[in-house]
């Protein structure tokens, strides 16, 4: 399963917002079009995202490289919190200015693809030292395969683990108020064929208080210099509960959300506009602080955080 | 505002499922009207059904005294779990075996209706002592007037603070999957004129984390002989935060809350089974362990419990 894929120079797009209920697909002509997409969310997840950037910049250098530098700005205003976006698209600026052929961009896009292909297949790798033996395994939001580049982060781990024999059953948060959980983690769980539960954010203290939970696993948006946490909200709940009734919480994510000039404090987490109600409060993100956090795995290995 | 009322003869009954998009009062003619009205959800709260069942009962009473006695059989079996319907259904069961008249019925329901209103009078005024100066408060679920006689528990504690300048703003928790928070304390607190705003379940550890919340007061729905406390699940995500954050964390309930037989692991949490999908698990309660909880407020008394 792909977020999107190359057809005949146009991109097409499995549209997110329809999951699980309808597959349908956004045919994508240029980077013009390919923004759109990632403006109104049909493609979400940091590491995807910048990949997917990749690729537009190439189907539109070969439609209409006249326009390149418009394009790229595009793509550039699309998503202003995606650290992975704002990086590929800086690496890809050179190509842009000096207005590169088609065949450049396409190997520019295959390189950060298969880079991110990489990165994921490490942390799944690493992933597995956290299984002794079969486990029950907690996890939140979406860090599968639609936000990432094969198998992915956090949800990589758990599909490398089921495929090893290691995952009893998995149970996800629906990650409320869009749903990734029970959306879009469903949806993967379900293909691979993975025994899985779907519950409401506010149960995932309680299965873990119940023993239902050998083990949480949750990706991150970024890592400060001071190992705080920023994550979906609802992370902190998940934190608090494994501190309380000692069940190992881990994070995994690509060294690429480490933010190392960052400490927690400098960090204003926004509220978001788009609520039902006028008497409705959004926010995206909660912090967890490094004592909650057992673990941290990146590409590059795997970390002692907490003092468990 | 009143969850029933009481009009020649017949018992009118807000449905709160349609709350708070649209009032609809449903009419009951005679207790198996109640029991189904019970059934159905039209009516919730473990303290207004007690209150509720009596007045079927004399409604009953007036229209079809031969059926008395099927009619406290259907009431009886309307809501299993309800403590506080099976006390006051055991109560009146001398005045259902001698067929008593419609008078003595009429008088035992406003016995139990001014009962429970002095408990919550009472509960609310011990609630202010928790004031020193004008607090944001965190609730959960709904405790009010919808759910009780008069202001309600920890939603009653709230509406007296704000009465006498205590409160500066209030935080609900929406209360997946029935969304008791943001319809049912929504409307009580916008027709109180009582500022505050709705949260997903998943935020309520991140505005404790992050200074939002003086205090934190929620109801029970039962307080084992250990102090446990059996609530709407979600109730522990905020105990735990609370405690991690330093924040009061306040439990508010009538005594008959309180079960003097039962230890915690004598109690098995019962999975709902109203799910919307295969893949989901419901639970109805989780369990707060007694040192995550500050205060124990009933009518008798306001109560130091954890090792704060």
């Amino acid at each position: 399963m792909d977020p999107f894929r190359l057809r005949d120079n146009i991109l097409e797009v499995l549209d997110q917002r329809y999951l699980p209920d309808r597959e349908i697909w956004i045919k994508v002509y240029d980077a013009f079009d390919g923004a759109k997409v990632i403006k109104d969310m049909a493609i979400r997840g940091a590491p995807i995202i910048g990949v997917f950037a990749a690729y537009c910049l190439y189907i539109h250098s070969i439609k209409s490289p006249q326009t390149l530098s418009n394009a790229w700005k595009a793509l550039k205003g699309s998503r202003p919190t995606g650290i992975n976006l704002h990086r590929v698209l800086e690496e890809v600026r050179g190509l842009v200015e000096n207005g590169a052929k088609p065949q450049e961009f396409y190997e520019f896009a295959r390189m950060v693809e298969n880079r991110e292909r990489e990165i994921n297949e490490k942390i799944s790798s690493y992933g597995l030292l956290l299984f002794d033996k079969p486990k029950s395994v907690l996890t939140y939001c979406n860090t599968g395969s639609l936000a990432t580049v094969g198998l992915g982060t956090a949800l990589g781990i758990i599909k490398l683990a089921y495929r090893n024999g290691l995952i009893k059953e998995v149970f996800v948060g629906e990650t409320s108020p869009y749903m990734q959980g029970a959306r879009l983690t469903a949806y993967e769980l379900k293909r691979e064929g993975i025994p899985y539960k779907v519950v409401p954010d506010n149960h995932m203290p309680f299965l873990i208080s119940r023993g239902y939970i050998d083990l949480a696993i949750v990706g991150a948006d970024r890592i400060t210099k001071d190992f705080y946490v920023f994550n979906k909200i609802g992370t902190l709940s998940i934190a608090l509960a494994c501190k309380r009734f000692g069940i190992p919480f881990v994070v995994a994510a690509p060294s690429t959300t480490f933010d190392e000039s960052t400490f927690s404090e400098d960090i204003e987490i926004e509220k978001r506009r788009d609520i039902p109600r006028e008497d409705y409060l959004y926010f995206a993100f909660d912090i967890t602080p490094p004592d909650l956090v057992d673990f941290i795995i990146s590409e590059r290995g795997i970390w002692k955080v907490g003092s468990g």
